[in-house]
Formats: structure tokens, sequence, C-alpha cells
């Protein structure tokens, strides 16, 4: 690794998280202007600023690691490392002044994510964590894992309007099949799974940056996150997103999900 | 009022928040266990613990004014001053940890919402206001208020799960015609619209406790918060709820929503 230790990576990882920070918060419930991108997805000049402020730390300290961010172009996706960047996580949330966002930071090592950092600047939380480093939250420990029958699991969907006509109904059964479903949340959604208070968390129409770096912090908790067919993610791998702390309860999920 | 001015009631409602948030600080994220009431509805000691303490410092400070709280029975309804009571409004939320959750604290003046609190403890976010209130967030002024046509609007409901067959449709005719739609945030929700950062809030299956509160803090910021008809609430009035701070917002969505 000559040198580049996983420590040293969470390290670099929190610095990018501190720089994202002060731009967001100088933006969160300004009125920013919302440009509409070629997907239909909102975007502004505050998630245009934070990925510029992230590449620019990264290409200066480490400039043959790649990066994939959500607003400009990849660079150099065959490097040892890549960081998967995703600016604001939430952008809905965050032009309608909700605190439930967040800037996605992952790393991963000949395309497995090994890091990844959920940090929501307005609720001043941060989780980082991978699967050789135990996921925290501000630095302090998760909640005990609870064993939970899937009629009695909390699941969390950002919107139910993600779904295609083919997703939908698979959706739907499992939605059936869990105690409490809420909606909206989005990176949050998979700190909240890590920390204990969510039991799984299922989206679709995702990109790689919208779950890299979740993946990583839920597998530093001990859960798994992958496609509904219960295949690892790497990037541009998957649209289609299930995550969970108890593997039973992912595997049941997987097993109503790829039905 | 015999020394009983809307500044002191004010003062007083901000000493009921006060002394509600170290409880609701104290179970948040805790695991505390979940009971379901009769109407399906999730409750915890929180609720019930922060409920008890707000009418005990009610009791005590005016034992001639009336409560109608959520999880407790109602009292002196008759008075020329009603208390309304929401310990947590979004019990989901909160047992899920998400913050978007909070206390609501509504004082009716001869059935007329002449005051409001909505309290969000982990947020610290509180809006204070009523019709003849200026509605403030934190103590300090909202967002100036901008003309937006229904088809740029910001549209947020707690749960697309709420509404009836009968409302269901209506519900749906109006998320078309709306610019986003998002979904969750409870009382949080009435917040933002006072703030500014979100134009319509539209409910149902609904209690007076869920909208007392709100009714004054959005009237409070210059906009009206009132049944799918376009009536003004008061207690048991209704179940079903639409706010926006621009008139002619909250009438286009009359309009489709009472169609």
């Amino acid at each position: 690794m000559s040198g580049f230790t996983l420590e040293a990576a969470a390290d670099f990882a929190a610095e990018l998280a501190d720089a994202a920070r002060p731009i967001i918060r100088d933006y969160f419930r300004t009125g920013v202007v919302v440009d509409i991108k070629a997907d239909d997805s909102p975007v502004t000049i505050a998630d245009r600023s934070v990925e510029k402020a992230l590449r620019a730390l990264i290409e200066d300290r480490f400039p043959d690691h790649g990066i994939a961010g959500e607003e400009f172009g990849p660079k150099n996706l065959d490097a040892e490392y890549v960081w998967s960047l995703d600016p604001i996580d939430g952008t809905k949330a965050f032009i309608t002044g909700r605190p439930t966002f967040g800037t996605l930071i992952g790393l991963l090592r000949r395309g497995e994510p090994v890091l990844g950092v959920i940090d929501c600047p307005i609720l001043d939380e941060r989780w980082i964590g991978g699967p050789e480093v135990a996921t925290t939250l501000n630095g302090g420990g998760l909640m005990k894992p609870v064993h939970k029958p899937l009629d009695k699991a909390i699941l969390t969907a950002t919107s139910p309007d993600m779904f295609s006509a083919v997703e939908a109904p698979r959706f739907a059964a499992l939605k059936e099949a869990c105690g409490l479903t809420l909606f909206s949340g989005d990176c949050h959604n998979f700190g909240l799974l890590a920390l204990g208070t969510i039991d799984l968390v299922v989206e679709a129409s995702l990109s790689d940056y919208d779950y890299l770096a979740p993946a990583a912090v839920v597998t530093g908790a001990g859960g798994l996150l992958t496609d509904w067919t219960g295949a690892p993610v790497t990037l541009g791998s998957t649209s289609r997103i299930v995550a969970a702390r108890d593997p039973a309860l992912h595997a049941a999920a997987v097993a109503i999900l790829s039905a």
C-alpha cells in the first residue's frame, strides 16, 4: 500500500467531509437556484461546489487515485484506489430545508468498497466504517444488533415513486410483509440502519455513488448491502439496493425482492 | 384576559417546550418499548412522560384552563383557554431514530388557535406564532414569501399510506399537478412551510392535536391552514389538512382536494 493504510484513508476521508460541511451549511435554506439535470434530478451550486472542493483535495494529495463523482466526469477508474463522491445525497431534502441529507465519500480498492463516510452536516452526524474498520457514529459505538422477524422489521425507502413497473410489485410485497414502512431519508437511512434503529433499507433508481460509501458503512456495522439478488456492489453494478444488519432479515428481503 | 396576555402565553408555551426537551432527548435512540394503541398508532414511555409533565405544569399555573392531549383524557374543554398537546408528533420517526419529529403545543381561545409551538428537540428548532404573533424560528425571521404556480410547488405529505379510498385520488391529482412531492416529515413540514422552503403540506388521518398548533404557526407566517374544503380548524373539526403560505396556492390546492 506504500504507506496508504486504511487508517490514513479514514483520516483523509474525514478531512474531505470536514471540507464539505461549511460549504453546504452556507447554502442550506438560502433559496439556492435549482437546475434539473438530464436524468430529471435536481442539482444546485452547493452540489457542484462541494464536489469541486473534494476533487481538488484528492488530486492534490493522491494524484494517482481515481475519482467517480456525481456531478463531474470520471477520472482514472482503473487505478488501484478510486474515490466515489456524492456531494449531496438527498438534494431534494436539501432544497426543501430538510436536514436529512448527506455527503457520501467512498473508497474502493480494486473495485471493492473498503471505506465509507456518510456525513450529515446539518445534523452533525458522521458515520465512518468499512469491512476492516468497525463503523462508528461521531466516533462512538452503535446499538447492539437485535434479531427481528420480517413482520416486526422497520423498512425505509426514499420514495414510493422511485420503483419501475417491474420493481413496484416486489417492493409492495416486501412492504406488506414488514412491520412498518417509512419513506424519505436518503443516505441517512443507511446511517440509521448501521446505528440499529432501522432494520431494512430498500432503494431503486440509484447510481453507484449513492450506495458505495453506504455499502462500506453498513458492512463495518456487521451488516450487508447488496443488490436485490444478494450480489455485492461495485462501480456501476446495479441501481437496486437492499441493506440490513441482520443476515437472516437480509436473506428474507432478497427472497421477496428477487422473486 | 385578567393578566393573561398572548405574550405571557408565548413565554409559558416556551417553558412547556423547554420542559419536554430533556425528557425526549433522554429517550431518543435508546430502543424504548413501542406499544400499539387502539387506533394502530405507536406510543412510548417518552410520549406519555412528556404529556404528563406538560399537564402538570399547566394545571399548576393555570388550573382553570382546559387541556386536550393525545395520550390522556380531555379536561375542561369548555374553558375560555384550552391547551392542545401532542407530546411527540411523529412517533414513527422518533422510534426509527429520525430527528424530524416534534412537540406540538397549541393554545385555543374560545375554540380559535391563537398560539402554536412546533418544537423539534433533536434539531434544536422551535417555531412560535399565531394570528397576532408573527411566527419566528428560534427567535429569528422567516424567508420572504415567493409566489410559485402549482406546477413549481413543493408538496409534502407524511405518508402515501394515510389516505382513504376517497382521499387517495384527490391527493394523487394534486401530486400530479405539483412540481415535486416528498413524503415523511410530520410537524416539521409545517415548520418548513412557515419558514418558506416547502410550499404545500397536505395531510389526512390527523387528530386535532396534530394540526391546532401548526395552524397558529402557519397563520403567524402569513399563511393558511384549513381543512380540504378551506374551512378553518378547531377542536375535532377535521382529519384532512391543507396548508400554504401563499393564498393563491392554497386556493388552487383546495380546488383539487375538494373536487
